[in-house]
């Protein structure tokens, strides 16, 4: 039967992977790389510069697909369908590449950014495909390092405080609100710097962006101070390099030495 | 200057070491094994298999020390100050070891539980023996693959929805009510099975003990049917090992096909 690893590649750093990820990497026949256009190149690079490492020539194949584009332009209530729509857009090349690029006996990969479980449709995707019910396949999935444990580890700082719970969320729902019965939120996803929007309140924040890359930029203080500094370098490196990926931890009425 | 890893080793697979993670085992003098009592012997030894396998013998040293005991005798409302006390009694063993056990050109390491960000405290202990300033050090951390990602990998979920938030939280927190504004909730520390309460609501639950490991339990499905199963097997597997840990995420009004 086909088998396929969903692979957790780490955020950013290469030294991230694991040793389960490199031992998937080196048991994979094809790899498929969808590409989400130009901004992204730099990312679908650093797969392909993981496979050189770790992988041996001739050992696999690398096959490519265009990633449909998510239709951004529908507004916040129809977020949720045009979500839909792409994912069985995604669907279909999925369906297409396990059917047609990968042998019955082979065993296919999809590197995945971070970790597997946050904020990424493969497996979403993969699940759809299985109950359509046209290909058959196995697959399994290895964890991956997050940007949310890179982004805390680089500030060397915890995700929760001493039995209290922390919640991860996007720049959509922290821009409605700040999250209930939580002190310290995690936000991903953040396109338009909801922080701003609580500097007024007591809160440490603890930034990064392109995390674990040699562009990597930290800021970490209270909020009142850090928003204008993160402001103004976020939008120079937008400029510098065409994209950004960031993420923060907001931290409520933390507790001061 | 004395310089001291804090590694993430991954919540029971040897394999989930990252490249990282074995690289600051390579680069590091003495390790820091802090017992926590004969019950979780089996994880002191994962840590000495991991040195054996990746560290060269006779390049490093084994320093042991006997955590001191948490006072889990005091009541509920007493927590935190008991979890203070011993927050402090442990920074007095880390800063000995540390002044004691670490030459002054020396790179110690602490070897971490899963991901140092969740649950755990090596990260402020570390930073009180800092404020004492009687021993200086520089430290960095390496994240790890967390209880929560091997979770839910194993489970081929995510630990989010689409475009919605996820909230990791105590046993201690749950057993008081459900979390607000969340639908998936990932539970930790949970000596009480406070799930069971929720087994009449519309839930799913993705369970697991001793992930990772040859021991590994896993149970997935609608609460109400999964709850007798999982006490059952969770009863089952105490008694017969003398310890357990297990990690789970409920998810509320889940999506049926
Ligand atoms: C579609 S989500 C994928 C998350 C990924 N699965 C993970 O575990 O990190 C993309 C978001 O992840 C965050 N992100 C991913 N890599 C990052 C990095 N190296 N530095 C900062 N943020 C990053 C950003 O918030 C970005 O908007
Ligand atoms: C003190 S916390 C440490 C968490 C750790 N830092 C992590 O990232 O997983 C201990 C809790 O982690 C969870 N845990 C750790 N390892 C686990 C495993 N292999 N299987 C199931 N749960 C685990 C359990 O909920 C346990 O009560």
């Amino acid at each position: 039967m086909r088998t396929i690893h969903v692979i957790g590649i780490g955020a950013g750093d290469p030294d991230q992977l694991t040793l389960q990820a490199v031992r998937a990497l080196r048991d994979t026949d094809v790899f498929f790389v969808l590409d989400k256009g130009e901004v992204k190149s730099d990312l679908t690079q650093v797969r392909r510069d993981m496979l050189t490492t770790h992988v041996p020539e001739g050992t696999y194949r690398v096959v490519e697909a265009r990633d449909p584009e998510r239709d951004r332009t529908a507004g916040d209530s129809a977020y949720s369908p045009a979500v839909g729509d792409w994912r069985s857009a995604r669907a279909d090349i999925y369906e297409r590449l396990i059917a047609e690029e990968l042998g019955e006996a082979e065993t296919g990969a999809f590197l995945v950014w971070g970790d597997p479980a946050l904020y990424d449709s493969t497996i979403g995707i993969l699940e759809e495909v299985r109950q359509r019910g046209t290909v058959d396949f196995a697959y399994d999935v290895v964890p991956g390092i997050s940007s949310v444990s890179a982004l805390v580890a680089r500030h060397r700082t915890g995700l929760n405080r001493v039995a209290r719970p922390v919640q991860i969320t996007t720049g959509r729902r922290l821009a409605e609100g700040f999250p209930p019965g939580v002190d310290d939120v995690v936000v991903m996803l953040d396109a338009h710097q909801a922080f701003r929007r609580y500097a007024d309140e007591d809160m440490d924040i603890y930034w990064g962006a392109y995390i674990g890359t040699p562009d990597e930029i930290l800021v970490a203080g209270p909020l009142a101070e850090a928003a204008p500094r993160i402001e103004r370098l976020r939008a120079e490196a937008r400029e510098r390099k065409g994209w950004i990926m960031d993420t923060y931890l907001l931290r409520r009425n933390p507790e001061r030495p």
